[in-house]
């Protein structure tokens, strides 16, 4: 399935960057388009129908003097889009110009953005928030501490120091919804507001050394002291916060009593798949209850439904 | 499946690594236990049967003294087991004395030694050669490039200058057996000595915001031309070399007309599954074929292995 944040309709352009002449005609190009980042969050246009909010290159001229060098998204076609982060040069910015007078520019959280976007569109985004992220926190070599410069039009920075290469780093996370008969298994981060009822799958960064399957095992461990046997894998999503992979999977339970790790998680509780389902169809049910579920914009969502609907994929 | 460099059985203890006091007591423990590296090789002993070269704390004390800090890999029962990066001391190193006259200590290349190590020690050299590689490539802060210093026994990095804190990358790769009826799609890299007729599943890296599945699709579209439909993960591999985790997947080829990169592939071909199988099963086969196909420390090599066998899980 495509999640939000996935199904990006660029065109990466990875052997075509490779050319360092090529990237100077793309960016020099007059039909190429520029994706504004501010802080992290990214331009738009529209209310009730949000809009990327795409400027022409001659739009952004004054600024491309004065900004990082853009990160080429990908093609169209033959037209490049860029992300351009603007975050020192906001002031230089006159967005009321930049605009239209029915819908100007402005700029929004990603993840608000993407719960309205076109779908297309929040694939963008995903890439464009992680790149821009990346290249704002790699202004240095890890390898010898000088500073380094962007190349293949954002895919790699280059230290002239030592030579060395950096990449974007993207972090695999397992986020798993455990299963046992009736009931499954869901959990509050400590780092999220416990005001409300909100329970999601548990999850965690998958570490050096270990496949999606023993992460799935050991962070379920960690946080809820629960053995799991069988996972299985069901989907996976882009999460631009600000560079994960959640690799979604279902985990059968081999124990039942829950011994959770108050520093990582506020509450780890067993649901039954009654209360599950009324809280996951509360427009449609009668049913009271308290529980608050994550919604469709996240992978959980997704697993949550999987198992509620039966669409588990049979046994591999 | 567990693969090599997976199954682990050292317990990360992240909940205790939080700790700087418990730290500091795994690290004077007289039981704990230390495994050298040297230019990112491990220390082994014996030759038939190969095993880790661990060393009591007492024969690593010296060099502890003039070490990198060590990094904490995990515990059985209470016991620390330790990762030691002795790359800048091996002239300190008398292994002649550390080792003993059976089955001296000797420093031997991680891929050579997981094919001949018990299963489990695969996923402890994994572990700790991403974790000494991707500390020796992190001693600066890549925000501010000012020197870095490990915490949580070497599972985080900070920068005192200007508070960033570092994680440990692990860099998902999509690798996928691509299959049009009786045909499978088999490349060779242009990394790779391309004297043998050695093929292998095609492979990238994960960009940052896309899902495994648009990874597979776009990685055989820019080496192979190939248009992919279904894809269906199969299982994932921890790959020390540094850090990546490979993700294996089945997908169905929507295309024939091969169109490769010549950057980045010297040859990506279509076999039919009978002279796959012929070369799959070697020795036990008379049929003739110059094709070679990577062996079982390969996650590749059970990609094959699941087609040929028809053990692909049910369409999800």
């Amino acid at each position: 399935m495509t999640h939000i944040f996935s199904g990006n309709p660029l065109d990466r352009a990875d052997a075509l960057r490779r050319d360092p002449a090529w990237i100077a005609a793309a960016t020099a190009d007059p039909t190429g388009l520029y994706l504004l980042f501010a802080n992290l969050q990214v331009a738009v246009r529209g209310q009730r129908q949000l809009q990327l909010g795409w400027l022409s290159r001659q739009e952004v001229s004054s600024l491309l003097a004065i900004c990082p060098p853009p990160v080429l998204l990908g093609l169209t076609a033959q037209r490049p889009h860029f992300a351009l982060d603007v975050t020192t040069h906001t002031a230089a910015l006159d967005l009321a110009a930049a605009g239209d007078t029915d819908a100007s520019l402005r700029f929004e959280d990603c993840r608000i953005a993407a719960m309205a976007l076109p779908a297309a569109d929040t694939g963008i985004v995903a890439q464009a928030r992680s790149q821009i992220d990346w290249h704002r926190r790699h202004q240095f070599c890890s390898v010898c501490g000088e500073p380094t410069r962007p190349a293949k039009g954002g895919y790699v920075r280059s230290c002239a120091n030592c030579a060395a290469e950096h990449f974007p780093r993207t972090d695999p996370v397992a986020i798993m919804l455990i299963v046992d008969g009736e009931h499954c298994l869901l959990g509050q981060s400590a780092g999220r507001l416990a005001r409300t009822r909100t329970f999601s799958a548990l999850a965690g960064f998958i570490d050096q050394g270990e496949s999606i399957e023993e992460a799935v095992r050991r962070e379920v461990k960690e946080e809820a002291g629960i053995a799991v046997g069988a996972v299985r894998y069901h989907s996976s999503q882009p999460w631009p916060f600000p560079s994960s992979l959640m690799i979604g999977c279902h985990g059968q339970a081999l124990s039942r009593e829950i011994q959770m790790d108050p520093e990582e998680m506020t509450a780890v509780e067993w649901f039954h798949r009654d209360q599950v389902k009324a809280a996951f169809y509360r427009n449609t049910t009668a049913a009271d209850t308290d529980l608050r579920l994550p919604g469709p914009i996240a992978i959980a969502h997704h697993l949550i439904r999987a198992w509620l609907e039966d669409e588990l994929p049979a046994a591999g």
